[in-house]
């Protein structure tokens, strides 16, 4: 069956499995710490939150949660989002939310509504992975943000970006919305983790921004979801947009899923609606901040001055860089034998030409003493490799490590 | 906002809404009597054993349903459903079945898989509405079945048709596989209401049959979903592909929304490990068949032979034919002042030219008392209709009607 070349879609051919899937794999075997995915902490999941949520939905109307509902999303978790976001500063009406299958399906859909094949798409770079590959499922290029002119779509992650953790600064954020109302931009503002800041005061949002940028407001949208700050497994996220752009894609969405699971819309709204939520970000903060500083201890004790770091302020990555010439491609096979993961930092440039000698370790799932151990047996791995000549060093295969570009 | 001018993509711009989703939102409003959407029946949700299955879920590994999961699905349900569609004749290893956010997901990724712009789609006219929007997303054009060559792909629902309720002969199932391989098409066989048969014998599914045709198998794929026989709430619903097909879908299906709700997924799993479906599939059939039963009753008592129609042997449809001229599309905006709805034929043809006469009625949602009453209000339209000259009758709005095709 495999030697039938089927007629596939110029976008299929183009698709490749991405290197934290494969990853992620790697990381289901027993005895490998993984610090490779970005794992909320299972711990910090609210179970008993949760089961009184889903407890409310049957001792309601669960017909109506088990029954097909509208594609923009269940009232009661529009209504929930909306105050929800309201907090963050974002003054929206309810029926502005468009709840989406987690934000990756709004990334997905954003892409449709705006990319067209060969289309270019405005990015920081490094940038979010499963991000890229939406828009490479539409043939895009990519340019960075603010670079080139001509750009259909900008995608950015403005607080304790994925991989490298930076936050964006209000004036860098103002700039960018200018540059979108120049160059007629839709801009994508992407925040799964905003509210797992442990530092520092919470920056506006570039919807919030926009209100006070002469002609922003139609140039930009807000993504987020509950897959950070309260269970992936939801699989719930939404989208804040413009009217028109909200029309259109509500109709993409329509004739991609019909609408989001009513039933996890119903629970994610009763949890939301019993303020739970309040206090589990306040463990959530605590418990990253402690096993960030875990991290970063375990990497100054073990590594000197070897593997440096920005410190972040909040998420879920730590994004190191070797002082001295290491290629973390070649390093990730040796340090998987070691037992533990990480991803390379080069995969995060989808154009090519990241720096081979960062990585991106994330310090979300693991306990304190397991982002220690991680740690040394990176160590262990790095000592091996640099005994090593380079040539000797089988370097991961790049068809599992490289997105397409 | 509405004003400016957004720079969306050319499937975006293809794209409208479709007359199902106007009419599932005129069917909300208090009195209307809806015989326009194919809503399973609520008062046949499993609430009992679905809430048992939540229980199962919370007392087992909650964490692992909250946490995220494989693009393919959760173990367990892929174990659920092979064992499931076993029962269809469909002998598959549990790892085969790639879980879909509803069996809608599973024809948007086969569309992106197969579909570039441009190329054509083979389908039955008149077809399901959703899957042509999902098409429509790829720019697709469309052709009949074993119709022109040249055909990227091919769409069929072989059991009760949505909307004419027909069930495909077994021989041409055959001759559909023989083009199949002989044109290098692959064909899809959406089959969510194969469950719900009350009269004749089981076919064999399009997967079955290729087995005894040479060079078939590689050429078809099956979906299905929990929607109709459980709940479409829960937004499960899964394919089966040859493995270069699938690992291509997974791949796309990762960009699009990473993976089906995990906790969805382990509560179906729970729900189908407890073998309540098979008795309340039973009581499903039975109620789908006096459904059935009460709405053609009353169409040759109200209609005698004005309205005629093929006796469905299952499913959830009746396709109806007006004997003398009736413009269906003219009859449904009096129709909807007289407090029922139903979906004009035309519709359902998404190259256009549909017989303007012919229109769907479901009786899936509705008790015999309502369906009788919707049929006793369509009358009084028609009655209407036929007195008033054809040029004074308000056709219902193109737009909000026809798909763009």
């Amino acid at each position: 069956m495999n030697d039938v070349l089927y007629p596939f879609s110029r976008s299929a051919r183009n698709l490749k499995g991405s290197a934290v899937r494969e990853l992620l794999r790697d990381a289901l075997k027993p005895g490998v710490i993984s610090l490779a995915g970005g794992l909320p902490q299972a711990r910090l999941f609210d179970v008993s939150g949760l089961r009184a949520a889903v407890d409310a939905v049957f001792d309601g109307n669960a017909r109506t949660a088990l029954q097909y509902g509208a594609t923009e999303g269940q009232e009661a978790l529009q209504l929930a989002i909306s105050a929800l976001i309201q907090k963050r500063g974002l003054n929206v009406h309810p029926s502005t939310v468009l709840v989406t299958t987690g934000s990756q399906q709004g990334l997905d859909l954003i892409a449709r509504a705006f990319v067209d094949e060969g289309d270019t798409v405005a990015l920081q770079v490094p940038t979010y992975l499963a991000a890229v590959q939406a828009f490479d499922l539409r043939g895009a290029r990519y340019s960075r943000l603010q670079g080139d002119s001509g750009a259909r779509l900008a995608y950015v992650v403005t607080n304790f970006a994925n991989p490298t953790g930076e936050c964006m600064s209000i004036e860098d954020r103002q700039a960018l919305l200018r540059w979108a109302v120049a160059e007629r931009v839709f801009v994508l503002e992407d925040d799964p983790y905003g509210e797992l800041r442990f530092s520092g005061a919470a920056r506006p949002s570039l919807w919030e921004l926009a209100r006070s940028i002469p002609g922003a407001e139609p140039w930009c949208g807000y993504a987020s979801s509950l897959s950070k700050i309260v269970a992936p497994g939801l699989r719930i996220g939404w989208l804040i947009l413009p009217e028109a752009v909200r029309d259109t894609v509500a109709r993409i969405k329509q004739a991609t899923d019909l609408h989001t699971s009513s039933f996890a819309q119903e629970i994610a709204a009763r949890y939301l609606e019993s303020s739970e939520l309040e206090m589990r970000l306040i463990v959530a903060r605590h418990t990253y901040a402690a096993q960030c500083e875990a991290l970063m201890s375990a990497i100054r004790e073990t590594f000197g001055n070897e593997l440096q770091f920005e410190v972040p302020g909040g998420g879920m990555f730590l994004w190191c860089r070797f002082t001295e010439p290491v290629d973390t491609g070649a390093l990730l096979p040796l340090a998987r034998d070691h037992g533990m993961i990480f991803v390379p930092g080069s995969v995060f440039s989808p154009g090519g030409g990241g720096d081979t000698a960062t990585l991106r370790l994330s310090f979300s799932a693991g306990s304190p003493e397991e982002l220690s151990e991680g740690v040394r047996r990176l160590r262990r791995a790095h000592l091996q490799y640099l005994k090593k000549p380079a040539a000797e060093t089988p370097r991961f295969a790049a068809a599992s490590l490289s997105t397409p570009r």
